[in-house]
């Protein structure tokens, strides 16, 4: 069998998570999020934001967890603002519409919307005389670390909330694979950081490390009234709701969470050490778990019965950039094997 | 603490679950229900269907199955007709409406539709000269066994399947507890009655022993095209589908579904024995895992510390109906447990 | 050519529209209802409506107007209640779900949601411990006259208003056929009274006198955020606005609305003289334009070929339910016509 | 008053309609489209399409009109193909997004979708490897003439009608002004290429001299089944549906809406001429009713206050683009007008 660096989700949770649900899976608890195992995960991932005033809610995936954040929050008509490669763009099927509201695509470098596109969208939508014909911006997405492994910086989210705040919007950070960033080498933001400078962002759970389960903060009272009506209503409320409180709240003790993380940044750095030593192409400098490479023909023959990866874009020289993503199961082994291969390329 | 039976989903999961997620955990795979676990538990369901042709897919709860299933299967001038009792009419929060459809109420009896009432029903709507200004009826929701644990016999299935072909409309069974019916000492449907009778239905895992998971059987090719993006599409597209594969496929395996279902069963019926040997009054004879009982205010006082049970509605006498289920993880010692409360009570 | 009393919108516009609209035809004017009549109309409307802080906004027919105020007006998580026999939970197709929220359907008598109905539904939901999962009720709709052409009293509004502000949830009254409410001989309404009662209410113009049009009352800054935004997602804003605004401007020049509406009582009563005259038997005691009347078998032949009327219903005992409507297109002739059928009848 | 060339619908209607409206208005007629007014223009219509087999449908406005045939005509997982400066992309406050289906934006040049865009852009789709998790283009869109007044020509809407067929994806235009398109002078496209090469399309009546109204033409069996009752959910259905028949029964008659769209094309020509005159830079080089000028300050200020026309977008070099319009309604008076204004700004 091939190693495999396809996704950040090729294996089932953490071994410490499934230990967790075996142990506690006798237990008589009350459903829908209302057992002491969500309760205690709140709590947890409250004060690790540094949130005394806050809520935390559990939802199942990423594409789940935007869609329900953008419908409830966004007003009738309001869509929501998203860089053309952000994943509620391009790779969630529709949801966003199937909720009623339009995503506004701007344009991006490496996967982020510039502070200066965003501030230039917005003036000249109030400018535009026929604005009331269109859908108003009410929310700009971001996701940290983006869909091409890129950062934010500190001094750049300060600015983007900044521009939403001084145009009343609002600013929903999505983190499906939120610790990869916060454990990069180049990140200066933290938890707290993404509490004080959003109205809603996620930590993502099914990427790092979970069966599934993406934890979403509501800092300062932002979370909508009657919340768990919206989240049925839309087919997203789990009846066992312990699968995701016993999942968050593992990885929320003893900083599960970002030693796991941090443990994939270490492996992504090795690898794209490789890359570089091998004389391959970077497609982008990412500080993150998923690295983008780019590969000629011959390259991609011979590494395709021997590594597995994910196919992202052509380039216009006929060349493939492909994504080669690490996670808490990256192995020791694994690197080995991929070196060997990197090797017979050379 | 009191003795729980609140509802059919208060432990985790069946352990010979947890065993197989554990066993497979550090297993590669790929993602979105493409792995060989979901490959495997949809012949096994399909077999045991006796279905040569068709299909399975697996979501991961009851309401976002009706609304995923009811809404890629309706045409969009039509709506779903269920008794005002079922599950989509009353307790999904509008669900079905989210995705832009009516659910079209029909009277009931102990949470049953009978055959007669959806024919009247159908043949008045043709009849009616303005029907072109009201929703079409598509489809009829059945839930088997029903919110009040009652069922369908073969012979009425068998009409109302024959009504819905007349009329050309779809029918969906909804088998949150699908297994509770089938192992019914009442029950003359199977499996393969179902496949024959439906266009679609779902064999319930959240309430029979699983984490969560609903599998989804679509006999003779009536699965929607592209029924892969629509459920994304829905944010209902589980990136680690392994979790839900390996729950049915270890559900499937040595009839462990129909084995705990069958003792849930047996529990049931000594819980009902009990309920009968202390003179409580049942509020309906009930022969699956759900049993209905009245209790004046001295026993729901009597009771309330030392048994869990639900909710259900007031009588016009002023009592209250409350609901005992059963499932996989009751014990003797829980039966055991509420024989001495309803001592009690004598 | 039989004698039409079919419904209230079988001719054009009164004449007295089309003279305006042929007068102001060649004036340039801006669009989307910016222009001067609308103006006007919506001052004049606000003045018979006693609001001295208000708005008034044009929508284009009735199904439409109910679906653009109820889906801007109502939260996420809430819903509808209608009587089951109202305009939205039958007539339309399904417009209000295809916003995503569920018409809460209430028994009703002759058309109206007795107060103690209301009382009773809403006092049931906050009990039931299970009512998070369950649509909340947001609004309660009425029509004003009910589909059946009966009315309710001012102490009946005043207590429908009351429960709805205890509850704190919105009243929307349906006001296709107000004028025919307000005029009718029993009614005492005013249309201060439904400005002050109400939250939103609508003036209909389709079904008295006008070719299209309703005239959506929003007392004390109820109007949604952005409406106009609203009402374009909703494919329901006109570019020419000035079709809508000279229309209500005409109406509501010297009392127009009100004579139509009143001659259209006088020629309702009449009719309603004449059927008793000739024995034939109300379905119910209509005091307003719309009266409903039960035929034999015979007497539906005898009428076929000379009367066009509404099919309604049938009864249980194999009769025939049918509706007559006057407007202020009825002539004298044709209830003389009416008369002569009737005379033959006996 | 300042001379107006804001828009084709600052007038009332063409004056021939207005005197069938009077003409007819007393007349009793049947409601939501039953009408023979609306049966004779539907086959007038058909005709002058050249078509044996098709349906025509009578809506009230451009933005409802597209929403209605997008969301009808589109499968779940679908959605719809536009230029980036299309009518639904931009202009309609998402109105398409409201009904469930993403608008897919493709780069444009003057408003028109190249056809090797549109084929590099289905290729590139179907070739990606993750596209079952993307929105699948379903439909294209086109508007004709585009919001830049250009036109595609027969040889380029053959081609994308070819690229459509082949990709099995429809195709729709959108002509809320084509009576503009077909009496330009530089069109070579008929009704019955219409008719033959789209799938749907709809030919306007609000911006062609109707008080409102679209007629959307269904060639050779493509009207969705029991569009009345998806027309009625969506609020859309007039129930005096005689107000369109007959403004399209006359429009259609003796080639009003030829002779009419002519008329204007001859005054945009001359407008145009006169630009060009005065040393006035045009945006780009229009064929139809709309034309596009670019002015600096100083002209804006000279204008502002005698001409009336419609702010487009500014160009980087701080100038403004604006838009001016001729219709049935422009007058001689107004051209010498407008010649005053511009000779002062030499």
């Amino acid at each position: 069998m091939p190693v495999s660096f396809e996704s950040d989700y090729i294996a089932g949770a953490h071994p410490e998570i499934i230990r967790r649900l075996s142990e506690t899976n006798l237990e008589t608890l009350p459903g829908y999020g209302t057992d002491p195992y969500c309760a205690r995960a709140k709590e947890k991932i409250l004060r690790a934001c540094g949130l005394e005033h806050g809520d935390v809610e559990f939802l199942t995936g990423g594409t789940q967890a935007n869609s329900v954040i953008i419908s409830t929050m966004l007003a009738d008509y309001e869509g929501v603002i998203a860089a053309k490669t952000g994943h509620i763009s391009a790779h969630e099927a529709g949801a966003i519409e199937y909720s009623g509201h339009e995503v506004l695509e701007l344009p991006q470098e490496n996967g982020r919307i510039l502070p200066d596109t965003l501030r230039r969208y917005l003036s000249g939508f109030f400018a535009d005389e026929n604005h009331e014909h269109m859908v108003f911006p009410g929310m700009v997405y971001l996701s940290w670390p983006t869909e091409y492994g890129t950062l934010y910086t500190k001094a750049e989210l300060e600015e983007i909330s900044g521009i939403c705040r001084e145009y009343g919007i609002l600013l929903f950070v999505d983190g499906a694979r939120l610790g990869y960033g916060l454990m990069s080498k180049s990140a200066d933001l933290t938890l707290p950081d993404f509490a004080r400078l959003c109205d809603v962002f996620y930590i993502g759970g099914t990427k790092v490390g979970a069966l599934c389960g993406e934890a979403v903060v509501f800092p300062r009272g932002s979370k909508p009234k009657h919340f768990l009506t919206s989240v049925k209503k839309r087919g997203a409320l789990l009846a066992k709701g312990r699968l995701l409180g016993i999942q968050f709240d593992t990885l929320f003790t003893d900083s599960l969470y970002f030693r796991i993380s941090g443990y994939a940044i270490d492996m992504a750095e090795r690898m794209k050490a490789m890359f570089l030593a091998h004389g391959l192409e970077l497609y982008l400098d990412s500080p993150t778990n998923q690295q983008f490479v780019i590969l000629d023909d011959r390259q991609m023959e011979a590494m395709r019965d021997r590594v597995v990866f994910s196919f992202w874009e052509r380039t216009e020289d006929s060349r493939t950039v492909v994504r080669f993503a690490t996670s808490w199961s990256t192995t020791e082994e694994d690197l080995a094997e991929l070196e060997k291969v990197l090797a017979g390329l050379d």
